[in-house]
């Protein structure tokens, strides 16, 4: 009997590969979603059951052929953990109309799009998880985040709704607040003086997803953070 | 000196008209932007300095040239008041991308394109305020108001990115959470058994709103309830 | 007939004197309740029709004495404004449990008791209104409140639980949250950098209870907040 | 080595129980405290490295002097599970002033009390852990709640205050919000009609704070929920 695939839409070297690797490690199938594939085919290659895929998380064709693909190559999608959700920065008086509707499509309607692809399947198997990767932002309109913070909040309601809806249909619907800066090169790199505590670290972040991921439905959490112990918040 | 103009965008027989009676009372100018414009030119010709004017709030082309009609036939807009907000109702099994989309177009781009369409001016008299009419759902993602939870979310984020950065600059942003059902001809008859205290009021949103733009700047606020005296919650 | 009392608990330069004056300036009458009665009784005889009691709102005993003189000397309290709330600050490792509890006496158990002492005259007149006057910390547990911030989240908790049992009843239970900091010859003098603008001006927070005990029905809000246009949140 | 002990406050059948079981399991010292003695001198005879203490959450002395017992009996506390927290039910009217103090006393002020109490060891061995056990009425004041929910609403922010003191000291201060109803023989027999979807397993409950005490630091959980997925939110 297959297993199922546990699906990763949003790929880059912080979450979304520790979410590959974490899913992975006890050699089930998982796909790897993203709009380029050269960082996701790399990694593909280094997990025992996994393909990449391309996918451009704003357009909704695009997501509904990609996990098409999914489904044809892989099988049936258990898990979807949805970690697409890059940002313009900007107060409102810097970002524009297209920077807005850009983050909403990727980080709300992709989110909207893939459960619609996964959903079917997972109410015929009776049971499922969807994970959601959230921010800061997702709680709080920041005067420096206009466009981030509306699609964050968006993304987060609708998770919200899809949890009331899905979770007695046994699809656990949970969403994470990313509450740090995630440990890259890059944001290492553009804080020298912080000290590891300050950073918030993708494997942990997997850690947690794997766990909501296997919570006994008598208690299942909706929203969790994940804060480094040094933050300040 | 001419008077600064009141703005309100979304116009109906319930909040809409009443927030027109509430800012024109002193007599002064007021423009009444919606869809159609049927019940706004009729309400126009009842008010001392009124003009209705055509704007779908989705389109950014349209409320841009709106305003600039505004601009042109009654002067600076001096408050803006955003009133646009209905939406489709159902699960996320039930709404389509389509429904999110158009909901949040409405609700979170409009105010956004309005927003930038006012700025100038305000900034240049050195203050203005902007009022936005949420709901129940901007504060709660209900498991069947999808698409219109998402959107009311990212707009409350919005005018709190908006509020952080324009209160500084003496433009009061601020958004009131209607918790009822609205009395109108149209939801009396779909809730023939409830009393009048079940339904909010139109004039006393309008006079939440009219108080709002009059708050002394060292105690402002952002978010307020207008909710029934009868309704649980 | 006689017209219904504002009893205002909790009196000193700022807010107390403030919402004294406003309440007062109809030529209502007034009852002032305070700890010490040397501030409240000079304010007392600038007043049209105001009395001061002394009230230790940390003592049931005493707010019930305090709330039996009222009636008995001015008649029955229409309009409750619970004012009184100061506390000790530090972090966990600063404060004692003596400090938690004298705050929690103070800023909940004194708002319960003085609720139950007007309660009754309330509901025989078939409404009413009582106005909290909370803090920042109501909604925060700040590293440096640790005694102040589980008060005040307490006291909203206790707000929230009035509301929804006595809003029914006619009686306006409402919440505001003074974000910044009052501006007083001491909070100035502590703060010599800061332009008038950082400033929380009680007079215009004392505008805002007085407008929340005036809201119609139809609308009521529950928690609003009292902020500097300046500040940053 | 000697291995931390693990002190659960607060235990009955339900979750007090299941703590204590899931704490114990490894072989781990566990001190159980409770008012009476009778269910926990039991369970203590069933678990490895167990012993019950007396202990009366509401009285200062009382916890200081079972923690002292801890200590002499089983060593230093690396793990404090706050699990005390019953609540007289009813309205504000219906409540006293004496039942909004005890349910604070054992809510808040005992919880205080306790992390005072292993406060010192825990920064000694460089950390430690502290799961406080939540409610819906730590979020939400209930009209039917009011003495609970401002006890669980101040518990809410002291641990707010708790953590964002003691993480930065390695100390995982966590709360989990029980969002349902414990299963529990008592509570079977009050909604008989109730499928066993309806109700939280204290086991998985247990499996919650075990896991928040192994967390990574660089990605703590603050508060995370426990609701059953059949619960209506």
């Amino acid at each position: 009997m297959t297993r199922a695939v546990s699906a990763i839409v949003g790929m880059g070297p912080g979450n979304g590969a520790a979410l590959a690797r974490r899913f992975a490690a006890d050699g089930s199938p998982v796909a790897l979603l993203s709009r380029g594939t050269d960082f996701s085919s790399q990694l593909a290659r280094e997990l025992p059951a996994a393909r990449a895929y391309a996918c451009d998380a704003s357009q909704p064709e695009a997501v509904q052929a990609a996990f098409a693909q999914v489904a044809a190559q892989q099988g049936p999608v258990g898990t979807l953990i949805y970690n697409a959700g890059s940002g313009a920065w900007g107060s409102v008086e810097q970002v524009s109309g297209a920077d807005l509707e850009q983050c909403w499509r990727v980080n709300t309607l992709g989110l909207f799009t893939a459960m619609q692809a996964v959903l079917p399947g997972m109410k015929q198997r009776g049971g499922g998880a969807i994970v959601i990767i959230g921010a800061t932002a997702s709680r709080r309109g920041g005067a420096g985040a206009a466009a981030f913070a509306q699609a964050k909040a968006a993304q987060r309601a609708l998770a919200e709704s899809m949890a009331r809806q899905l979770w007695p249909q046994g699809i656990h619907v949970a969403l994470i607040i990313i509450d740090g800066i995630v440990d890259l090169p890059r944001t290492r790199a553009q804080r020298p003086d912080k000290p590891e505590s300050f950073f918030v670290q993708p494997a942990a972040v997997a850690e947690s997803a794997w766990w909501l991921t296997h919570q006994p439905r008598s208690a299942w959490s909706f929203e969790i953070e994940a804060r480094p112990f040094g933050e300040t918040w």
